[in-house]
């Protein structure tokens, strides 16, 4: 291994900067050539490619987003683009990929892999959606934005005895409700895995209401239905009126947390690590608390379950 | 003057808190006895009373939101209910009262003053529409949520080169989107005051985007137009994909930033003041830095108009 | 079991209330009856009780602190204060203990457990210095806030190309020091369970003086010497003129981060579940995201060992 | 007018890169080019220049510390080291400077205007201590920092009855100390400008103790004496312990608040309107609101009396 390329792609994540300092440090240590591939599979086909060295990557592991930008690319979905980006690849003496991403880059890693590039994978998506670690970057932060945001709007829900369905992000998967939902004291949590009854929502609502308990907080994953859907289906079923906020695109940005850059870096440096050894095709992951490799394969397909306990109490706290 | 009730009203804003807390002990400090009134003026009808004293008001003036809550009340609306709220009042031998609030708020203190109570103003509302206070209390808080929040969102708009429109609170006033547009850097702020051209923005992306700068922010106020109007017209005028964020209740919440607690802590102070020598009718405020009256009528009528020269310095800043 | 005592014990770390709440609701859950004990062992002595229903523990997950108090007794130090207490206990009909706290606090719960109290332990202590849990309440909030503080240091340290030391908590355990200085980039960790050696750290800032990149971040943890010391040092070794910064009591302050409520509310979840299934004089705690019960006896004297490897790691990434 | 110069020195504070952004874009929207001087006065002898455009000072705004660094130049303190600068400055056809800092920068800057340069200044130091501007760029985030630090501390005051002195900057202004105590709510400030009373301020801690509220803050600045010093006097006076915070430099950085960039842009792009209007030899500033110009000479010599009106406000509310 003399000359390894990093990309960041598709959609960005708070830590990505760190995991990217660690693996160029980290390869910088072994004595190897660092290429930062800017804007993705898409700068890679187009050879957007800069030298990084030490001093590239200082000061930027407490900033959001990522410095290699990140993009879509319409052509990497083709045979034919993967295909050209394995000769770039070759062309410039590239021997092996960090590529750090979420389902989607992944399974970009997957195919190029496949086509005999040695590669290795750091999950960052604030979803939380891949197999192979229980926690990806930018999850932990992207889980304090909202409860920040939940505690704010608590203010006014307490002062004017309101209710509020607040949409974060989580399109297969409920991670970020229910735990921000545990974390900030909510009442519901309604997610993909598991359907939702509104009768019983709107039953305990009333309860509280009679209680003198009006300022209920019902956290929705955009996966399992849009906050004003639940908030229209509450109305037609007990009259009661309750406002929506969709917290949108500021789950993805701010300086990545403690855990966050913890792992990114601890990520950054395994999976440069995992090169060294002679390694490919995996995603370097955090499961119980210990550095692992999972295939690709696995870790784009099979399904982490959500700890459904944790609903249960959830549920029972937020009494 | 013996004792007096203090109220919140209307939309919650940061800083309410501080401004009770020091109105509270500002009488006290006089010898006067303080009755906290829940829930506005519908509490004031219903007598929702509790007596306040040094230590009730302790270790609430960093918390956002309204200990007293507040309420928006139908019955006050119609002439009935007023007088069943001066009935009350000296029913229970108030002799003056303090309310905080925006513009609805002012309206119903104004009433009460026509009809002899003794009434003071203390101007709390995140829109900043007020005439009589360069600034209200929670303005200066909302503003630092939204700029958070915008910084998060250029974290994104900038690893993805996106463009994106954040839609902020301002029904009347576009005070806070001007402000955070020039203070996030923004490139563009729409605002009620000025009609906006759509032309002129499209023209302005366009040409950013031919120098490869398509990281561009729309702020805009919800009382100029919707984000999701924007949006569209931008597709339809250059076919410009954008991304659209609606901050919502989250920029009324949080803790109070420095400046809206000073303001906070001097209105109360000087509301009470106010009261102490024989004033009524008036609402306290910040003019150029000195603390002065309005009358209500002027308070909630008159139009404090936009500094169009920050506009155009916000729009030369944001190239 | 009918009626418990829920306790807050030694120094406040964030997360307490989270973990006071989901006590507090979980054993109503189960229909008993709960006393909230005030100011720790001093309050149990003194009998400063008050009965907890759900609405006393509403609205207080995202507080730091711990609305029971806390506070260090010098009697329950003594036999004859704690044989006092185990009567209290009898008379008021309480039958168990839930202690909230860190190392002095689990010891009183052992003395308890051996005078035949049932008790169960939830740690809650900033310098992670127990055994029996990867995380106690409040690292992950202690950890947050001195990177923040850390990140704001690396402004001016940046700005003027200054080395800058700065002392963290941690008396027996260095768990923050590496943590913090993994998480910020900083050059070195000074911990108590590693002799320094500043001759290697005064080479390294030699080194990168030569380089131009003066700007180096010193991490001390206050039980391997003082921030003071290694400034002294350091002038003395290299002539080296460094800033000291001791982080002190805003490590402990501060609304608890989203693990630290999800743990804390875990914890007192299970707490109570382990009381209702008959078990006493043992810790709850999270080894390798298991929830895990340890006897007071070993996670009070029992060394969980510092990841050196993470030492390494941060010192190769922080080149 | 053609060319300009643009530098930052003495202390950083928070606001001086959105300064640099707004002076740098105003200029060039006038057509003239932009050299950024590195390292203040330091970077001026040693001709440390980099050549400005739009891009040079894009997504800057938002964060602390100055990108073209500060130093302290013991050259430059001598005549024969300015008048270097002056041959310098004309030797590379700068026509203008623009200097960003404090009291020690615009004693520099009247030197260089004394010898024949076209200066302009612009107030950026968190002491608050120029005549001839309400506010300094980075006191309004230094306050904020300030308060949120004491903010967490009185979590810990609250749970354990305790005392806290905690001591912030402010050489020869207690600016910082009156607004920030009386922002936090804190029982006392103690300040360079009025001589302080250890036993009025131990004459109340002893009387709120009676009255079993031991939480007291007491805010110092550190011009007036050191926090320590007034720990041993409370505990020689009355026996009181008490803990003692320093802030340190922690206060110095953070992304600016939105006060802080607005008044930092207006600076900005006022001080480049005043050189194209012939101007040389002021400080921008903003007294009442508007923006005015103080000759250098007033605004280093003359002194801004503290307001102690809020003294007595803020020991009143903190009762």
């Amino acid at each position: 291994m003399k000359r390894i390329g990093v990309l960041t792609s598709g959609g960005d994540s708070p830590g990505m900067n760190s995991a990217l300092r660690a693996s160029v440090r980290a390869a910088l240590a072994l004595g190897w050539e660092v290429i930062g591939v800017h804007r993705g599979y898409s700068g890679l086909i187009s050879e957007e490619f800069q030298r990084l060295d030490s001093r590239s990557v200082s000061g930027i592991l407490q900033f959001g987003g990522t410095i290699l930008q990140t993009a879509r690319s319409k052509e990497f979905f083709l045979d034919e683009g993967r295909r050209k980006a394995v000769t770039i690849i070759k062309k410039n003496g590239i021997d092996a990929l960090v590529i750090i991403g979420g389902n989607g880059s992944l399974t970009g890693a997957l195919k190029l892999h496949e086509l005999g590039v040695t590669t290795v994978g750091i999950p960052g998506s604030i979803d939380n959606d891949l197999y192979g670690t229980d926690m990806a970057i930018g999850v932990d932060t992207a889980l304090n934005t909202i409860i920040n945001a939940v505690d704010k709007i608590k203010d006014t829900a307490s002062s004017h005895d309101r209710a509020f369905i607040i949409e974060v992000m989580g399109r297969e998967s409920g991670y970020l409700a229910v735990m921000s939902a545990m974390a900030s004291g909510a009442e519901f949590a309604i997610v993909p895995e598991v359907p939702y009854d509104i009768k019983a929502i709107s039953g305990k609502l009333r309860r509280r209401y009679e209680e003198k308990r009006s300022n209920s907080i019902i956290i929705v994953a955009e996966g399992a239905t849009s906050a004003y859907q639940i908030e229209k289906e509450l109305r037609d079923e007990i009259g009661f009126e309750t406002r929506v906020t969709v917290l949108g695109h500021i789950q993805r940005g701010g300086s990545p947390t403690v855990f966050d850059r913890l792992i990114a870096s601890q990520f950054g440096y395994f999976a440069v690590d995992f090169l060294n050894k002679g390694g490919s095709g995996k995603m370097v992951g955090l499961v119980k608390d210990d550095i692992v490799f999972t295939p690709f394969q696995d870790a784009i397909s099979r399904v982490r379950p959500i700890k459904k306990e944790l609903l249960t109490i959830m549920e029972l706290l937020g009494t």
